[in-house]
């Protein structure tokens, strides 16, 4: 907390942040929040480029304990996804200190690897949900505005309609939750509820990556599946003649693993905040730190 | 062996082979042996065609089974790679019968998923170089010939040349090894050079699926890791501004994985065999088993 208002850092672990979210951001939320203005700071780091990336791994990943170490800020809010993650989680991972355990982390796509690494190291206020830069989308100020009431009020209507049915969740891109198998950043999702959802890959090879996840035995504990939305799929040569949903009840009988239907999430602005873990522990954190 | 002829069985565990592989795979050993020309039966599944794949599942698992299972065949050489050898691994392994452990295999690309489930079995001639549909490559009879000659008469000249120098080897395409991580499917690489090669990737999945590999802790006690060659790499937004061998030599660096140089296989014409496992096991194979 900074002078009793919620304070907010973001920072871009994976590729640059476009300037203007800097802009449109504040702008919302002081719309949003006129008598409590939320402090939302960009760190520099989120404006940086090294190739592919918002400044090298070791720029982005001191920007990202910068956040989380310090006790001031309330939430530490993913600008956006792209890649770049994976390649300082072990960095950030190794950094975080006492402080970083206090607040709330949000973001998706490849954020879910550090979303992962923070869960499995024991954070109980993390939560996939939309990054600073869907502000940019058609209709974005409803995803950002619906990030904004989760990490300042735990809105109950920012999350996934099931969330509050369920006991644990969890939720992740395909692709990255993928890529995370069998890695020291691979969670224990024994018992949650698992939502994943997709965006521009080809049908084979969401196939093959609903393969890979449900193959894994680690992943084979966990309540259920449930299938965000798959965006922007890319052509498939010859036609891969199977929705998504019918690839992912296919591997769901396959593995044993229970097929729960359809979530709520996807690379849009309708995707809503899926907390990890169990949703008491986050009401628990919330009347603990007193950030409402 | 059937009559004496060397016997050759095709299959397509993945995508449909084009027709006209059947005609010029044939000529060409015919052209390469004529004093003993081998047999090459083209299983009639690899003409099938169930939306991406050639064939269902069943039937794709049971040609394989057809020609792994019969004493007959000397070698089942994969028809293609594209996509679906994952889908069919378990049906495959679980219906391997006494006959399948005295062959040769070969394949690559999406091949590898079978490949590794062989090796893992405890198959000891399988081994990582050109599909029968690399024939239609540009000067693809070269590959197609060297195929032909590592399975008839185990030709030290088809070998990747540090295959000689080193003890155990296995190869694979960066993308598929990936997405065997943490099943039942990932192989035990311990101790082998890992030669790795890929195709029609964008820099960042490189990235990506090397992090993947190389922070698998079983992956992290290869010999080391070898470079093939990365062709038709699609564009990255923006510029990656690294290649694909500093992408390599960072993750190896990361990891501790020694960093072994290049190696001479890859999506093209030069692709060169690798043996999965000790070359010495291959020759005693070839002499017990009486195939030269």
């Amino acid at each position: 907390m900074s002078g009793g208002r919620f304070k907010i850092g973001v920072v871009a672990p994976a590729s640059r942040l476009s300037p203007e979210v800097a802009e449109r951001v504040p702008a919302l939320a002081a719309r949003l929040y006129p008598d409590r203005t939320p402090e939302i700071v960009f760190h520099k780091q989120c404006f940086a480029s090294h190739g592919h990336f918002a400044g090298d791994d070791d720029t982005r990943a001191q920007a990202f304990l910068d956040v989380a170490n310090d006790e001031s800020y309330d939430a530490l809010w993913f600008a956006r996804g792209g890649y770049g993650s994976c390649r300082v989680a072990e960095a950030v991972i190794g950094g975080l200190k006492e402080p970083s355990k206090r607040k709330t982390y949000l973001g998706y796509s490849d954020a879910g690897a550090l979303l992962a690494a923070l869960y499995r190291a024991g954070f109980t206020s993390v939560a996939h949900g939309p990054v600073a830069q869907d502000i940019l989308r058609d209709g974005g100020e409803a995803a950002a505005g619906r990030a904004l009431a989760w990490m300042i009020d735990r809105a109950p209507e920012t999350l996934e309609p099931t969330v509050n049915r369920a006991g644990k969740t969890a939720a992740f891109n395909i692709t990255i939750l993928s890529q995370l198998l069998g890695t020291p950043l691979q969670p224990d999702l024994a018992g949650h509820v698992l939502m994943l959802e997709e965006v521009g890959e080809a049908m084979y090879r969401i196939d093959r990556s609903l393969f890979h996840i449900t193959s894994n035995a680690e992943i084979r504990r966990v309540a259920g599946i449930m299938l965000g939305r798959c965006s922007a799929i890319t052509p498939n040569e010859p036609d891969f003649a199977m929705s998504e949903e019918e690839v992912a009840r296919h591997w769901c009988r396959k593995s044993g693993i229970r097929w729960l239907g359809r979530a709520d999430i996807g690379h849009d602005v309708d995707n809503k905040v899926v907390p990890f873990g169990n949703r008491g522990n986050l009401e628990a954190r919330r009347q603990w730190s007193g950030t409402s």
